[in-house]
């Protein structure tokens, strides 16, 4: 029988994550498995390394919640003070933890460091606490049950949290509230606009009740998740069906369902087809080789490529006429057809993509603006091009050509 | 006469910020322009699109502090309710501001809106605010005052809040507070890490006990920021002693003393001496290319390149010989000149930097393990070479290598 999910809220503990250069981001990987046992993060909190305000923000979200995790301040040094803090305001006796003491003897065993008095304060535990063994990193997390309500006191390093979180936060998680895991499902889509999916992805939901939606929108991706509070086999049930309705809806702009990346889809369908690629990029300016090589193993379907900046590289390094760069222009459909054929030409390659396009900020005309880019594929000998107009500034019509390209080129594959 | 700095607080209002793809960023932003008077966050929340949670958060934040800024939640749409919320709170009537409205007229107008009741509310604002006008999109900012305490109340979206905050929010503080400016100083630095830069700077540093030290570490990058409080004429003096004894200290490794960025840099260079680069890349595929060309104008200093990914390409496309392949690897000094001589050769650049190296995880041997990295220059005709082990994942091993080639690259151009 499900029950209520438990209010919950995070405090993150740091003075480094009050200043200018770090955002809190270690919440979101929390709400990520929150998520998945369909609780949502109510509130959070950012506050120094001042005892102060860290008893202010516990005693305040006590009040209010009775899921609190925060993050950070349990390792060694002077301003690490969140299991003194905790402890103290709940009136709980430290101790050091002899299973725990085990374990930091044998880190610092391998890394040949000393024990110093600072280095115990983290196996110093507060009386009747859970221990969450830390296998990452020296300092335990901690679950102390106050009343109704649960604090978890977790590492900050996000190394360290992850695991900690996945494989023994959810765990209790899951048996103090009574929730369970709720069954999920993922569909990635390429080259639409985040608002263009939402509506068309909202009145097929709108038959299906039990489902949360949520879009994540990044460079280069839109990711949909829907999750359903149902009993399982319900839930299942669905979760396909609801997949199904909007993979047939979106077709071909789908390129995962298995939160596979679009560099690694791309790859593993030249892989498959035993078809090595080479780029010919010029606005661009290697992101597609790079995002397509962040791809572990990409030299079994990537064989380099030329950034053909200049019109010079264009001629030598490709072979693109003198004729095309005049007659049409380097950023036309003629020299992207060219710039894909030669690289295929010079490298050897089965598929050839080319990129050639106005980044601007400068460089831009009437007939061909900032942002006009053409596109050409060889694939075999067959060619073909694609020309776009994207908005907005050098970056944004640099980063939505890569994403454009890696694209279009998964439909020439899949041809 | 310095008075002594409000505590000042931020509250990010959004239920998107409470989810699990979008972290509060606006504070960091915030936190830079209050540093630039002396002015520290001492706590952040995060609370949803709810009304009594926002009550909450703004209630126990005035029981604290006296400057609170808060963000978000003041669009046309249902669930932005923070300026109804905040009116609600502290008793003030809202009323619709005709100067606000007559903007709003002329935004609308331009985009050929109608203004429905929901649009009137941004323009609907607390009696006896202080308006601050928006010139990036269509809801004012406000402040309140409450006592011995101020509120902000400010766009959430950055390119609204960011002039916002220059233009009009900076001035209200310092009147407000009687805080000024802050004289400062700026320093960026490569290829060296946080700690190290650390170790050399605080010796200095504490010879200067009036001036506040700030680092900032991000990919490619390490900035100091030096802040002094004393009277205009004394800090300019400290801080430019101080910032020239850092300088010598860090000799060539500093690049910018202007918060230039890297790739800025180095094209610099290139065109104050008229020479094109070209690059030849393998385990790199294309990022060094990436980041000199997100330079705008890099045309005038980067012709382009070659990513050499499969030894076919370096022989092919870089004229590497079989004989160095075979006898030394692709991975070696050897390898590195022949690719970046072969890169100019092939583009009639003057400079050409190349990269070739185990970014793993495979490919590593005993004699070459995972995070070898080779780097080849050769300025018109002049070739070197230089060889790094770099830890870390695939990644890690390809960030460090970009931005050690730049830096490289640097060096060798001053010289």
């Amino acid at each position: 029988m499900p029950t209520k999910p438990p209010r919950a809220e995070v405090i993150a503990v740091g003075s480094e994550l009050l200043g200018e250069s770090r955002a809190e981001t270690n919440s979101l990987l929390i709400a990520r498995y929150l998520a998945q046992v369909g609780i949502e993060i109510r509130r959070k909190s950012v506050v120094g390394d001042d005892a102060e305000s860290l008893v202010l923000a516990v005693q305040q979200s006590l009040d209010r919640s009775s899921l609190l995790i925060i993050t950070g301040g349990l390792g060694p040094t002077a301003d690490d003070i969140t299991r003194e803090v905790v402890a103290a305001l709940l009136g709980l006796e430290l101790q050091v933890d002899p299973v725990s003491l085990e374990r930091l003897k044998v880190i610092y065993g391998r890394l040949m460091l000393d024990i110093k008095p600072n280095s115990l304060r983290q196996v110093t535990l507060p009386e009747g606490a859970d221990v969450l063994h830390n296998d990452h990193g020296t300092a335990p997390g901690l679950l102390l049950t106050v009343g109704d309500a649960v604090i978890f006191l977790l590492p900050g390093p996000p190394r360290e949290l992850q695991p900690m979180f996945e494989n023994q936060v959810m765990a209790r998680i899951r048996r103090r509230f009574g929730v369970r895991a709720l069954s999920e499902r993922n569909i990635r889509l390429a080259s639409l606009a985040e608002s263009a999916v939402d509506a068309r992805v909202l009145p097929i939901l709108a038959e299906y009740p039990d489902i949360q939606y949520t879009i994540l929108s990044s460079p280069g991706l839109i990711e949909l998740i829907f999750r359903s509070q149902s009993e399982p086999n319900k839930a299942a049930q669905d979760l396909d069906s609801l997949q199904a309705r909007i993979c047939a809806e979106m077709g071909d702009r789908v390129y995962s369902t298995l939160s596979r990346d679009l560099p690694s889809v791309v790859g593993e369908l030249l892989a498959k087809k035993g078809l090595m690629l080479a780029t010919a990029e010029s606005c661009t300016a290697g992101s597609i080789s790079r995002w397509l090589t962040d791809v572990s193993g990409s030299s079994s379907f990537f064989a380099g490529g030329v950034i053909a900046y200049s019109d010079r590289v264009k001629q030598d390094l490709l072979g693109v006429s003198l004729e095309i760069l005049q007659s049409h222009g380097a950023v036309s459909s003629e020299s992207a057809v060219a710039m894909a054929a030669g690289v295929c030409r010079m490298t050897g390659a089965e598929i050839g993509i080319s990129v050639t396009g106005v980044a601007g900020p400068t460089g831009g005309t009437q007939e061909k603006p900032v942002g006009t880019v053409w596109f050409g594929v060889s694939v075999q000998g067959r060619t073909a091009s694609v020309g776009r107009r994207f908005p907005g500034d050098r970056a944004s019509v640099r980063l939505r050509s890569t994403r454009f390209a890696l694209d279009w080129l998964r439909h020439q594959i899949v041809q």
